[in-house]
């Protein structure tokens, strides 16, 4: 003894240790841990294995491309445009059919603006004026169309009136059309192909489906029976999220088409399979709210023949539809796998530790067990021992035996 | 004994209480647990931690902005258009510079539209008509330009025709240029600034190098040799997609240039770089898809001598660059690597009970050594044994010794 | 003995085992212990569950949609365009409002562009020619405007000149204000809109409040005392990304506003509120960078009397505003939560391993101590050992003990 042999240092790497166990005949407590056991096997296999998939690895950054493209025309007839019929580039902006479009659906038309003077609009308050001082020269209407050049224009008889602005005119009359001017846009179709991929799988695939035949894809409208067909109609896009498209057209607003990609990619690719949702965007909280309602102006600009620009304004009311994608793919990996399992064995630790407590402090014989775990052992001065103290007296506190 | 001393209890707190183990001189077994503890930390070391990175935190929602600009111009000579130069501002849409691009390469120009009525072209299923019933006034063209007026118009001598409507008439001639107009696109070169920025970790980088000089940046050209030159030339994108640029540009298409940002945040930030790669975006399955091409309708507006609006419309056909941005960010953190190194644990906590069942049930002399592991202790009502009931008349069924 | 019995079998299933423990009355390998739990303890307790939230499943991919609105005019009074009122539909780029605008301050016009032959400009080096044969017909010029038709254009007495070039005539002038022609931008105001939605937590919300009465939101304007307030001042979105207005203004760049969602959904949704920051993306690194500024060529495209088309090119430098949203929400969830606490006691697994390596080799006694702890056995080829070879003979060796 003492005496450092290499060999047996070596031989000794290979021998086999091992916890030494006490059995404690306790029936109680045997069968609470085996139904803690059971809970974490349970939990571990049925919940994170099966139902949570964790011996997967997942990527939730999908790269995604959107193409949109829509089809329908419509008629309207109105005393200030006139008959006129609207396609695709008319109503559709911007044209190239990305992964927001916006589909006009009411308008109000301020033609042949010039750049000149005229009264502002008596809507707006900071253009009320009395007399000319109100209306300070260079001065920029707040929320207004112009820059005040220090008139102060009235009606004939009337105290009151609006400051003369420098500013495109006439400036646009504040009333839009109480019924939609483009209310068949319901009738509108919208084409939707979007091809994903997920970068950490090297994996792609399009909303398209491969094996359609090329009449079934002019012909299908999307629904809860043709939940592959891309096409979809913009009246249902709005009714499945829960709007009503007269009164959305009309005022204009925000529709979110998202599409769900959630793929196990450890099953057959084709069993990836994309997932629509549609729900509105722009206003939450409040019908009346001033969040509520989408609309933008613009302007098509024009010269006449002596090359003098004027442009016809339109507030333009509309639908945006926002395609958003995203998406999880989930795939086999070992590491999330030994996460998982190997959390799972530690808490079997933290589940015979409580039961240690059970047996060692709140049974009856606690006492007696105590003193089986426990081999308390006294170093002395002299070497050797050579019987173990395993011994009842000992003290009877053995607290925090982790 | 049974008398709670309280110092003693605080002391006993301190009494540092380890597992009892049994040497098992088996080297059988013994060598079995040693392979089982290098194969967890083989994987832990090897696996996890140099290839994997475990001991990072990662960032996958970087932020990104895009800007791009192309330079080039074209000459074409129709009898449509005439000689005609096309620069930047007729060919890319939208203008400003954004991570979606598009360049037109191939055009179905239809000038001089106006608001009025005309024959339907014959190619549109709905709008053929054998005589005036066929055309249902006020009805819309299935997949077609107009609106019906209710009168079928026949060539002379034929029995069928098309359905007048009003439209922009004359509406559009199904037919494209066989040879892409802006063939010479292939030329083109667009300059992509990508800056990112990982939110979690606070860290920004471009693409735009800033050791490069101005000269560089103007006169060279990405390619294998040249990893971070930001300038490429449009036909080697397409080239690299596998695409031929002709045949793309003919029917357009959808190309997406993937900058992936993979950094490593341990190491300097100049080992940050982007990594390009390309693909196409809209055919993944079929040659002639009804899904493959890339094509929108948008016009521009005029108005005569006399204000009557008229418009010229293009049918474009041309290639969309989708730039998209992708990335990872890692650093050391704490987390991850503590529950990496923890499930490491855990997992040779379950080799180690993998090995007890070897030496418990499958060896030849399992039976000696179950008794050895476990010590079976049976309370009597009498108090404090004095010597451990450490034997080997143990029933030999002590399963389940996790 | 050797006997099976499937009862005996069955009812030693409910026999708790429990690993024994040897007290080691070492009061120093005791606090060290101690210490270490302490410290897992706390860096389980502090650090992973109360700062990094480790109970939490966390969602990063957030789906979010943008509206915004700019109001404001300006007035400008140039020798070229003279005096004109600029307002939204003239300077807002695209104009509907989408997560990318652009406000342009600066401009270079060139009107009446027509298709015919003109010289080049002088300051591209590939069009300076001192002979005709220097502009080789049909060819390009190179970061030019058109293509060159074999003519060398000189002025008179001049020994050099420029091509002569078929483009889009008279070709751009280089030269642009020093002075952006709308500095005035600077108190235009923007409103942006963002809706989020953490598809994982099916949670949505809005950056506007609900709270908020309709004439707050038309007077608010965003600052550390609003900073519920969705409306920005484009001067001071400008100057907290630490920039200047006007020379921004005139040279172009392009601003990231971020907002950005750090929610945690265990609290009221109410508590989850938008940060946001903002920051230059075009020059990250030089003062006078090839990367730095942001402009853009687009035309407006008219038609003469005759139909002849002509354009008004504009090379238009301004600021885009990126809004980039990104997000996290947190919500409780069994998974990461038993992840992190299994990890913790796997690490004290690791920590009890260290002590016993003080125990059994670095303190005087370790001998005394590995000879309690490793019950060494040797199996003979006699059956039944009746008493255990606990002795303190063994040898010095048992290295590796884990």
């Amino acid at each position: 003894m003492g005496q450092v042999s290499w060999k047996g240092l070596f031989l000794s790497l290979f021998d086999y240790k091992t916890e030494k166990y006490v059995i404690a005949k306790n029936k109680k407590v045997g069968i609470l841990y085996r139904v803690v056991q059971l809970s974490i096997l349970a939990y571990l296999v049925g919940w994170v294995f099966v139902v949570k998939k964790g011996y997967q690895d997942t990527d939730t950054s999908l790269q995604s491309s959107v193409i949109t493209k829509l089809k329908g025309v419509a008629f309207t007839n109105t005393s200030e445009l006139g008959e006129r019929l609207w396609d695709v580039a008319d109503y559709v902006i911007p044209p190239q059919g990305e992964n927001v479009f916006f589909v006009m659906t009411n308008l109000i038309v301020t033609p042949n603006q010039r750049q000149t003077t005229c009264p502002e609009s008596v809507n707006i308050p900071d253009a009320l004026c009395y007399e000319d001082e109100d209306c300070p020269a260079g001065q920029a209407v707040v929320a207004g169309n112009g820059v005040k050049t220090g008139r102060c224009l009235k009606d004939r008889g009337s105290i009151r009136g609006s400051c003369e602005v420098l500013a495109w005119c006439p400036v646009e009359k504040r009333s839009k059309p109480k019924k939609p001017l483009l209310a068949s846009a319901e009738n509108f179709t919208v084409f939707i192909k979007n091809s994903i991929r997920f970068p950490k799988f090297k994996f792609s695939k399009m909303n398209v489906l491969a094996t359609n035949n090329e009449s079934y894809l002019k012909t299908c409208r999307y629904s809860t029976e043709h939940p592959y067909c891309p096409i979809f109609l913009l009246g249902n896009i709005v009714r499945w999220a829960g709007n009503d498209f007269q009164e959305m057209a009309s005022e204009g607003g925000v529709i979110g088409i998202q599409i769900e990609w959630n793929c196990d990619l450890d099953k057959a690719p084709s069993e990836c399979n994309p997932h629509y949702s549609f729900s509105r965007l722009d206003n939450k909280f409040a019908e009346k709210s001033v969040s509520s309602g989408y609309n933008f102006r613009f302007a098509k600009y024009y010269r006449d023949a002596e090359g003098i620009e004027y442009r016809t304004l339109f507030k333009a009311y509309g639908i945006r539809f926002d395609v958003m994608v995203n998406g999880k793919a989930g795939k086999f990996n070992i590491i999330p796998t030994v996460i998982n399992i190997g959390s799972g064995l530690a808490l079997m630790g933290a589940g015979a530790f409580f039961c240690d407590l059970v047996l060692l402090y709140l049974i009856k014989k606690s006492n007696f067990y105590r003193g089986k775990k426990y081999e308390e052992v006294k170093s002395s001065s002299r070497k050797s021992l050579t019987s173990p103290t395993l011994n009842g007296n000992q003290s009877p506190d053995q607290l925090g035996g982790l």
